[in-house]
């Protein structure tokens, strides 16, 4: 059989150190995937670009919060009970499968399941026992009196849990943006196609909080005439981020304003424009706590599509679940011009009835009902205490009007969350830079990845093995080295085979030091792509490389 | 109680978004810390300085595994037999404790356990049933067929179980490093002392492979006139690094030179250097996989000298454990200077006899047997395949002496390891750099922050609320993080208070934007530890910045 680009990548991304399996010396187990020197290193500058964008451009803050979750946590925000994979098993392998992966295109997962007629893709055996499976990782927290944990399916909850700490951080002005970059983990059932499904993944998750009633982003005006790509799942169109949110296809212009600036980080990344896209979810294929979602597709030669980034509009979802679970006040004001004169409902609750009926959870049930907001007309109250829903029966509280002054008014505050796979990112910027050929009756390969994610950006050889040659180079490289340009040190081989080893890595450029530098004090200074070569001045190294690589 | 500097780093870490308990809105567990919007851009900056020393300076290459670890990796390495604490329980209060925890300074802990006669700190009950725990965190990957695994104590396996990768990226020359930053997990039976006995933390390791022929560091002899402060447990001194090796209080000199890069690194950081000291394990307190270990100690009020990094001689033992238990072939070569005849004893595996008696598992006993390096005359062999750890009788191979030419010899590489507890740094950073006052009568901190560690760099301040002067100081703001530099943009409250904020924060720069700015293009630039201020041109402010800040 004939390799396609995915095979040639990972046998590249195995034999240079950018990314191979885990645990490879036990036998390996699917869905972990080691990155090697090179690997961490276009991980780490991709990221760094992407604080670029979010933080210092964006003004987000980043924080950093544990990935074991307790809990309450979970169970709150819906993922103990919706973090789910519809599962079957094969009696005969004794293998669970997903019913997503055992299914074709001709039917759903729900006709499937109905229609039970499916069959084990290896021995053909009837599949059975279709249930969701939680996807989490569950661990547990503590001896003898433990708690249990689950290691986190996204960063986002960790920025939902400290929000009161984080609009004090804003000083109480919205909108404002967190930004969170690290681990996320999903148990999956029967993880294939290698790295694009991880079971312990990279994300990059920005949760941006909003009032509801300003949608709207204070540099939406300086971008609106850029064009976005988008696929609203019948065809694909190039169209001004104005016209897309005028015309309804783009809900608001935050939301809009984000997407352009996942575009405009990702084709800066070095992904290809061609093969990009953003696709709206329809419906019935939205997660569960999400009221309009954009997908980034980034195009791969053997899986289609593939989604690396979700851009969701979640609204107040999680800080209601939060502030119902925890009782905790989460709020964000909405400031009036001068005190008011208000009228709201309040509920007032009855300790003599709460005391007797709760015993220790009356205090906390006191709190949770003295922070509910009625929203609607509907006449039960339930509370979330430590994970358990709690339907307090009207004996328990009064509601009456009151009128009051207030300097302005609580409300729930909204999140757009942009999302980002950074290791399907990884492995779409390989296979959009990944070019073949022959030279000189060789296998010849070049990545030709933009200069400020390359893994190493300057390759430093001394022509020939000669001492004051690998002296003066040694220095060469530990001054690049000094002024924080990372270099990779080669004294072997033909000078062509070390430009040949270097193309492949997509270092995106060469310096040779050879006996005319002793005297000229200029060393020859090549470009990957245009393979072009000039002499430069050693004392003028730093500068050059510092613009090209920028 | 009066406060201590620990307990006002720590609500000052709250107030202002460094550091604070986890999932505090559900009660919070002990030994989880959300680092907000400033510990995690300190975090960031220090672990980037670390990089600078250990990667850009020292040549390391950093890779980046899984946190969740196969059970059989921690099996080959010792964790799953030898990660564990002395745990007793208080029937009374269900609680289980450490039993180092319990016991005063008069006794040891195997004596304490011999007594018999320890007590609930909190209800004074005959705790009961010692017994070591084991400290990492379980889960279980995959469903239906599941393989165990851990969260791991330490990123090292990760760099271990890749060895063979790692020495082809080295281009199979010793010595290399190879570094890890990311989370360990710990599951601490009863974490007190805060952010410094974490759960969930941050470390930055570094494994360098050496030749044990060749403990040295080609750097050495331009360092080594170099002072290092040493704790011998019994008296401080400041010694040459020459000295240190010359008198074998340090080993060997490659443990030396990593002894100085850490010194240099947190120095540089803002570590104080009287309290600042290498302390050696003596020989009862070493880990179990360690040769000599000397730890950086830095000293708390509070806590007195804590443990912040370790540079371990861990010797061939983690290379050792996994060429045994998995068989592959993970040893390095020493290369003659020609082929030469040596001899050696070799294992010849018999499959007839090998075939029948382990059926499906002869064809890995066969390759370990092949692996197998002789290193003394004991007659048994002992493989491990998958983590069951194998006697192969004798009748299963023959072993000869044979002569081959060779092009060199294997031999498994030793390690030395610099481990670093990154959170405790980050304290030992804040309380460090901590001072504080009386400012008009209010009270002041300041946090003396190195600037390159600083999480913000510039405060920028429009004098007044004036159209102007604001869209002037917003575009001075964000022409500044166009160019990476952090900003805090603060238009609130007075000029003096607003120096107060971000002395407090640590920020060494603020830039207040006047009127005087809209006509001269100049702005005042005012020193944190100097509160000097000096009227500089706009348009020199980026390079003046990227000066200091370096």
């Amino acid at each position: 059989m004939s390799q396609d680009i995915y095979d040639k990548i990972m046998i590249l991304a195995k034999r240079r150190g950018f990314l191979y399996p885990s645990f490879e010396i036990y036998g390996g187990v699917a869905g972990f995937y080691d990155y090697g020197p090179l690997g961490a290193q276009l991980k780490q500058n991709v990221e760094n670009l992407w604080r670029s964008y979010f933080i210092l451009q964006d003004g987000c803050f980043e924080i950093s919060t544990p990935t074991i979750t307790l809990y309450d946590v979970l169970k709150a925000s819906g993922h103990v009970d919706e973090f789910t994979d519809l599962t079957v098993d094969c009696p005969h392998c004794n293998i669970s499968f997903k019913v997503e992966d055992v299914i074709d295109e001709s039917t759903t997962v729900d006709e499937a399941v109905k229609a039970d007629c499916m069959y084990c893709p290896t021995c053909r055996t009837k599949l059975i026992n279709p249930r969701p499976v939680n996807l989490m990782f569950a661990t547990t927290i503590g001896i003898g009196k433990t708690r249990d944990a689950f290691l986190r399916p996204e960063t986002a909850q960790g920025m939902f849990t400290a929000f009161h700490f984080l609009y004090r951080y804003a000083r109480e002005k919205l909108p404002f943006g967190v930004v969170q970059l690290g681990k996320g983990y999903r148990n999956e059932v029967s993880p294939r196609q290698g790295p694009l499904r991880m079971r312990e993944f990279s994300m990059a998750e920005a949760e941006i909080f909003f009032d509801p009633l300003h949608k709207d982003h204070d540099r939406f005006s300086s971008i609106k005439k850029n064009s976005i790509y988008l696929f609203d799942n019948e065809k694909e169109m190039e169209i001004s981020l104005e016209e897309a949110v005028d015309e309804g296809i783009i809900n608001n212009p935050a939301l809009a304003y984000y997407m352009f600036l996942t575009q405009s980080f990702l084709l800066d990344a070095g992904i290809d424009p061609k093969k990009f896209r953003f696709r709206k979810h329809s419906d019935d294929e939205m997660a569960h706590y999400a009221q309009e979602c954009w997908d980034v597709e980034l195009l791969s030669q053997r899986f289609g599509w593939i989604e690396c980034v979700g851009i969701a509009d979640r609204s107040a979802y999680d800080l209601n679940a939060h502030i119902q679970s925890s009782g905790t006040d989460m709020y964000a004001l909405r400031r009036f011009d001068e005190l008011k004169l208000i009228k709201r409902r309040k509920i007032i609750p009855k300790m003599n009835v709460l005391g007797p009926k709760y015993k220790q959870q009356a205090g906390l049930i006191k709190n949770a009902l003295e922070n509910y907001i009625i929203t609607d007309e509907k006449s039960k109250i339930t509370v979330e205490i430590a994970g358990k829903k709690i339907l307090v029966s009207p004996d328990c509280y009064e509601i009456t009007d009151v009128e009051e002054k207030a300097v302005g008014e609580k409300f729930v505050p909204h999140v757009i969350e942009p999302s980002f796979g950074i290791d399907r990112i990884l492995y779409s910027l390989l296979e959009h830079n990944y070019q073949e050929g022959k030279k000189n009756n060789e296998e010849y390969h070049r990545l030709t990845f933009a200069p400020k994610i390359a893994p190493i950006k300057v390759g430093v050889f001394p022509l020939v093995n000669d001492e004051r040659l690998m002296s003066l180079a040694k220095d060469i490289d530990s001054s690049l080295r000094t002024k924080g340009i990372l270099t990779y040190f080669d004294d072997g081989g033909t000078i062509g085979r070390r430009y040949a080893r270097m193309d492949e890595i997509g270092t995106p450029y060469c310096i040779t030091i050879d006996h005319e530098s002793l005297i000229d004090t200029k060393v020859t200074l090549r470009d990957r792509d245009t393979t072009e070569q000039q002499r430069v001045l050693i004392v003028d190294l730093p500068t050059i490389l510092k613009k090209f690589l920028n």
